[in-house]
Order: structure tokens, then C-alpha cells, then sequence
């Protein structure tokens, strides 16, 4: 449902919003949560606009909007945005089209909201929201794959993944934002021909490029979301490096899943496109025929129409070297999403089809998310053959997996023919040393 | 480490404390989160002793507490107890201390603390600390075995058992406090011989006899806890349901563990006993010469001389018809935590290895706690042998596994020569009819 907010010819009074490159056009208009960088000012809620940040606590004190807009900027203000969240599409398209206005090139309201810009440079980011519980999908076919040729070459991927999109919980409390640093896990694994496991750093670290996606309004325990009801509960978008040890996660991973190879860090990126932004780049869902086809619950009309969305992804990496070099950092894979197997909407359903109450700010990681072609693989394990074809950087290094001072960077962005560019910004993690043992 | 406050012969001026069979005498002191029944009052921390609950905001607001005790008592009156949970043993004990001189029949403060007694069975409880994530383990070896006989009669159990405490993420929107009621589950299943699933309701709902263990001080991320450490951060343990719908979860367990076969619903008992109280019930943690000795992280003096901790536990079931006749509930199973393959502070550090934080108010299940003997084992599955051998209740009713209308308490206590029983009161929780299609 395509309005006024999404007119390819839309400028901005913010000069650098109207740039072809730019990730935050007038279009896009992510949320985030943010303070200015190196103080102890309390962090406040934010809205992306070129190379800006609008201040929402102080937007909304500026008096500007009104009515339901005015309720949404409140909570688009706060700390942590579950409350902007849990208000739903309504109060959403209601506080878009107002800040639309406002920032608007022609008729746009400079003169007051000027002073609430914080340049994007100067700012650090937290966290959006109180991540109540994470749960991570399982719902690229060429990533299960990608990856059952590599683990078990003989056996097809479980018979499970084109009935359902799988999921496990994840870990809440290690979601860090990008820009972070984290220690490489220590761990068990167990070493090929060995009788014992090993416990020290881990061998095998990796990335998977995932999406992340904030839930809405949330549901009663016991109530379950139809599918036709679904991207009601879908407030918006980010990126997300789902970090993995390999070695510790394929040792821990039968019977109950994983655990430690995955629960030390989770790294998203600090803006998060709103459903209403993506909605020019929705796509048909389909299934082949000679597939199986979706049980009722994870079928409708609106879902086979448009439940797929085309976001562009990439991964790179640069490492200590690359970075003391001129080589540059190395794009590892890039893809789309609108491959994926099962969509939001049906993730959504399928997690509340028991009874499981979702609650506004949860966080939906989408599963690695690979492509059908070379180069389109999210995750080193898949790139590499788990190590045993090592990847050449620009710089002439190899790599099998992540080594110490390795950063990985995600992006993502939308585009289309007759529309504006919709980016993500960015998502960078990078690998400090384990612990001394 | 035992002090006064474990002294058996110890009476309150709250008689009913003094009662043999009482399972929260002076000696326990356990704590809760709970309103008047049927009020729109504010939910605050208590204390359990005999059979009433001492109000804890109101108990401060008095005075009579001094020093650490009145900044514990400040935390523990509050609605949830992260904060008291966080403060850590030196406070936990000044607390205890202060609560058991203070509720002494010699000596005590009656006049001070009559006023601030609720009786209990005028009140609510609600779940008592905000559980930023919950992690169930996997700890029970005679849980794994009668499982495994069942489901792959032909293997072992997995290698990594006897390695390390398995865990998965579960779900902590849907935890819930003893008295609830759930749906039973919608969801996939696959039928034996079936080449494509089904969908509707459960219909191999089970029960898993687990205790809960909440994380006092926290660690901070990429900071592992280790073993001759990890007791200081455990607050107590209630008594935890693992609800399971084992038809849904086989279905989707391979590739990456459980999900909707139990994130739908866990119930908890409404008290925390104090590993405090529990310390009079320790005993030693031994590995067989001939079975895999703990790789070093997982090994401490402290923990082989007291790691274990011997609390009896029982689930009990009664259905719509035994209560409505004369029969009365019919207990399925009674055995000891004592059996564990691991013990709470060998979870909690392999918890940590990797890095991941843990946070104050954090939840560990034990993973169903089943004993060696016949009668031992800790969820229907077991018992049954997965439907096949139906128990037969003392109505006469046959069970394969839980009916609408089916309630299941699980008890707990700990008794020992010479020491006042410590009990946990009970987890009760009802199955309700599905959602109609």
C-alpha cells in the first residue's frame, strides 16, 4: 500500500538526504536508539535522514506533530522503542507521513526541526529496543544446502524444512549493536578422530548474514496469528551477524540444538527499516509445484502476492593487514532475501501457531540468508567447503575462518526502477583475542 | 556454611511455622512476588513462613531492618527481584539473618512484623523476577537413557553427554506461576508411515519434572565464571514444568532442537528457596572411575565435596473425573535431584564458557530430573514408554499421556536427620481444550 511517503521525487531540506547513494533518503526514515558518542547523555530514540539523526525526544517537543503522530514521536523518543512497537500500522503510517512532510524539501518545517539534527558521525548507537526473547529462523534452502553437502553429503536437508520455517531461541541478553568487539569464545569441540574433546579457543568462527526483524503489536499467550493478520505484527528490519563457532556448535548441536556455538554475540545493525519503507520492494512468494505446498495455516492470498521482499545483501571482510594496507576490504557474498524460503509473515505464524505469546520489540533473526548462485553464500563455513577452500582477499591473505582482528561488515539496501534507494546502513562486528587461558 | 539461621530447633511466633509438615518454617525463608487475590494491588516481594506471607515492602518500611539487611529488605519487597537477586551473598545472608531473628518465637518482633503478614491462601503470585532469558539444560543421564531406549532403542546416547551439561534457549515470554492454566497446543506433527504432516492439536502432551535455578549476580560478556565461582551466583531454586508436546517436537527437533514443542507454556512455583536454605542438604558430586572425568573447567574441589544437593521431588496428577470422585490424585513419579549428571554450578559455568552474559533474574531449568529406579523417571514419555504402556490412575482413568482437564503438581522438599524439612509448596498447571479450528 504505496503513498505519498513513498514519491520517488521527494527531497529533503537535509541536503545530504537527497544524495542517489544515500541509505536514508526521505523514503526510508529508519528508528534507532543513539546519544551523542563519548557522553553520558541518556540515550533517546532516533530517525535517520541523510547523514543526520533527528533527535525524536526533542522533535516531539518542538510540538510539531499532532494526534496520533504526536503520540507515535513520543514514543519514537524513548530509550528503548517497544512502546513506538506495540502502537501498530496506524500510529506507524501516521508518524511516517508527518515526518515525511516535515522534512520535506518544499513545505518542510527547517526552522524547527533544524536544531533537533545530530550529525550521524558524532553519535553512538544502543540496542533499539528491551529484547524480551530472540529467536532465530532457519529459512534460506540454499544455505541447509549449502551446508548438509558440507556436514553429511550423503543425506538430503531434514525433511522438516520445506514444511515449516525452523526455528531455535536465541540468546537475548549477547545482542550487541554494530560497532562492537567481542572475545572469541573458548569452548569443547570435538576433533576429528579424537576419543575426547578439546577445550580452548575456538578454530572454526564464523558470520552468517541475516536479517533481523523487530516484532509490532504482540499476541496473547494461547492466541495464535493467522497469516492474513501477520505483517500487522512486523514493525520493521535491520541487519544481523548471527557470529558462529563452528567447532563448538557442531559438537554441542545433538540433540537440543545450539548453544554456546552461537550465544557469545550477536551483532545488529543500529537502524531499523519499517515495513511501510520496504513496501516497494515486496514480491510474489512462491512455491514450485513439484514442491511441497504450504499446509493452510502458512498459506493466503496476501502472502503467495507479496511476502517476499527484495533486499540486496553483502558481506565483506577486512583484517588487520587489510586495514594497515591499500588492498581494501574483500566482498565475501552478496545475495537477496527475496530468495528465502519462507517469509516474515509466515515465520510470525508459525512461532505463534502453539500459543506463544510474542511480545513488541522481540527480535526474529531470519537465518543465514544464501542464494541460489556462486558467491550468493551468507556464511564462511558454506564459501570455504568448512575451511578446505580457502578464500583469497584483494590483499592476497587466505582464510578459511575468522582470524583475530578480522571485522566482518554487512549491508543491505533496496532498489528498484522509478524508486528511491532504501539502504540499511550497516552492521560490523570485529574478533579480539580470547582470553588468556 | 552453616550458621544460626539453620539451627533445627528454631521456632517462629507465626505458628504454623512450627508444624512438622510445614514446607516453609524459619529455617526456609524462601521468596516470592504476590498481591491479595482478586485486587488491583501493586504485586511486591514476600517471604513464606508457616502459612502466611510477610509482606517484604511493607516489613521495611517498618524499620527494624539495619545495614545490608535494610537495603536487601528494600529489594526484596520490590515487584521483581532482579535487584535483590543481584546484590549477592553477603547481602542474601544479612537478610536471611535479620528475617530469621526477627521471626523468632524468642526474642522475635511480632508487633513489628504481625501487621505486615498476609495469609496465604489470600493471595496471588506472579513469576518473581523479570527473566531476561531462560536456558534449559539437559542434565538427567537416566532421562537420557529412558528416552533414547524409546525414540532410537539401537543407540547410545549422545557422545557429548557425559562431556559437558547440554542446553538449549527456551522461551521466557511464556513462563508462567503455579495455577495457571494453557491451551493445548496447536501444531505440525508428522504421524508414523505419513509422507506429509498434519496440523491440529496436540496429541502427546507431556509434563517434565524439572527444578528452575535463578542467576543471582551476573557476569559481564566475554567474562566466563568459573567453577569455584559459580555457586555465588546461583539465588535459589523453585520447582519448574517443562510442558511438552512431544508429537509437534520430534517433528521439528533435527535440525536445531526444540521450539513450538515447548515455548507454548512452563509453569513455576510461586517460591524461590535460597540455595542459603538448601545448604544443610549438599552432598558430594562423583563421576565413576569409568566414566569421562570433567575436563578441567568443569572440575573443582568444592564442587566433587558438595556439588550435589538432595531435594525430593514428586509430580502428582489428577484429572477432571479423580477430582470429581472420590480416588484423589495419583503420583507418577518421586526421586532426587542427588542423581544429577551435573550440578547447577557445572551449568551455570559452561553456561558462561563462551562469553555469553548471564544477568541477575536470569532462569536455568535442570532438564527433567528422572532417578535410576522404576517410578524415578520424570515425565510421561518415560513412564509410558512413549503411550504404549498406559498408567493406570487410582480412579481406574489410563493415561498414554495428558488429557484436556489433566492437572499436574509437582512437590519438592528437602528432609535430613536432625534438620527442619525445607520445602518448596508446589507447580501446579491445568491443560485446557485447544482453540477450535
Amino acid at each position: 500500500m504505496l503513498n505519498e511517503t513513498h514519491a520517488p521525487d521527494l527531497t529533503s531540506w537535509v541536503p545530504s538526504a537527497n544524495r542517489p547513494d544515500c541509505d536514508f533518503p526521505l523514503q526510508n526514515l529508519p528508528h534507532g536508539v543513539f546519544r551523542r558518542r563519548g557522553t553520558r547523555e541518556a540515550f533517546r530514540g532516533g530517525v535517520a535522514i541523510g547523514d543526520q539523526v533527528l533527535d525524536m525526544a526533542m522533535a516531539h517537543a518542538t510540538g510539531i506533530f499532532e494526534g496520533e503522530a504526536a503520540r507515535a514521536a513520543h514514543h519514537a523518543g524513548a530509550p528503548a522503542l517497544n512502546d513506538l512497537m506495540a502502537l501498530g500500522t496506524t500510529s506507524w503510517r501516521a508518524l511516517r507521513l508527518a515526518l515525511s512532510r516535515a522534512l520535506r524539501e518544499d513545505g518542510g518545517d527547517a526552522k524547527a526541526l533544524r536544531p533537533c539534527l545530530v550529525p550521524q558521525t558524532d553519535v553512538e548507537h544502543t540496542v533499539p529496543s528491551r529484547i524480551g526473547d530472540y529467536t532465530d529462523f532457519y529459512t534460506s534452502i540454499d544455505h541447509a544446502r549449502n551446508v548438509m553437502r558440507i556436514v553429511r553429503p550423503d543425506e538430503p536437508i531434514s525433511a522438516n524444512f520445506q514444511w515449516m520455517p525452523i526455528a531455535y531461541h536465541g540468546r537475548a541478553s549477547s545482542i550487541g549493536v554494530s560497532g562492537q568487539s567481542y572475545r572469541r569464545p573458548m569452548g569443547q569441540a570435538m576433533p576429528p578422530g579424537a576419543t575426547a574433546p578439546v577445550h580452548g579457543p575456538c578454530a572454526r568462527l564464523d558470520y552468517e548474514l541475516e536479517l533481523g526483524i523487530f516484532v509490532g503489536p504482540g499476541n496473547r499467550q494461547g492466541e495464535p496469528v493467522a497469516l492474513a493478520d501477520a505483517e500487522r505484527h512486523l514493525f520493521g528490519v535491520c541487519l544481523l551477524n548471527d557470529w558462529s563457532a563452528r567447532d563448538i556448535q557442531f559438537w554441542e548441536l545433538v540433540p537440543l540444538g545450539p548453544f554456546l556455538g552461537k550465544n557469545f554475540c550477536t551483532t545488529i545493525s543500529p537502524w531499523i527499516v519499517t515495513m511501510e519503507a520496504l513496501a516497494p520492494f515486496r514480491h510474489a512468494w512462491n512455491r514450485a509445484a513439484d514442491e511441497p505446498q504450504p499446509l493452510a495455516y502458512l498459506e493466503s492470498a496476501d502472502n503467495r502476492a507479496q511476502g517476499a521482499i527484495d533486499i540486496r545483501l553483502e558481506a565483506w571482510l577486512d583484517t588487520g593487514k587489510s586495514r594497515a594496507g591499500h588492498a581494501g576490504p574483500t566482498r565475501l557474498s552478496h545475495t537477496s532475501f527475496r530468495h528465502q524460503y519462507w517469509t516474515p509473515a509466515q515465520m510470525l505464524t508459525h512461532h505463534t501457531m502453539g500459543g506463544c505469546n510474542l511480545q513488541s520489540g522481540d527480535l526474529l533473526g531470519s537465518g543465514t540468508i544464501s542464494g541460489p548462485g556462486p558467491g550468493e553464500a551468507g556464511a564462511m563455513i558454506e564459501l570455504t567447503l568448512a575451511g578446505r577452500k580457502p578464500l583469497v582477499l584483494a590483499n592476497g591473505e587466505e582464510r578459511g575462518f575468522l582470524q583475530d582482528g578480522d571485522a566482518v561488515t554487512l549491508r543491505g539496501w533496496c532498489e528498484a526502477p522509478g524508486r528511491a534507494r532504501i539502504g540499511f546502513g550497516e552492521c560490523r562486528g570485529t574478533v579480539l583475542p580470547a582470553l588468556a587461558r
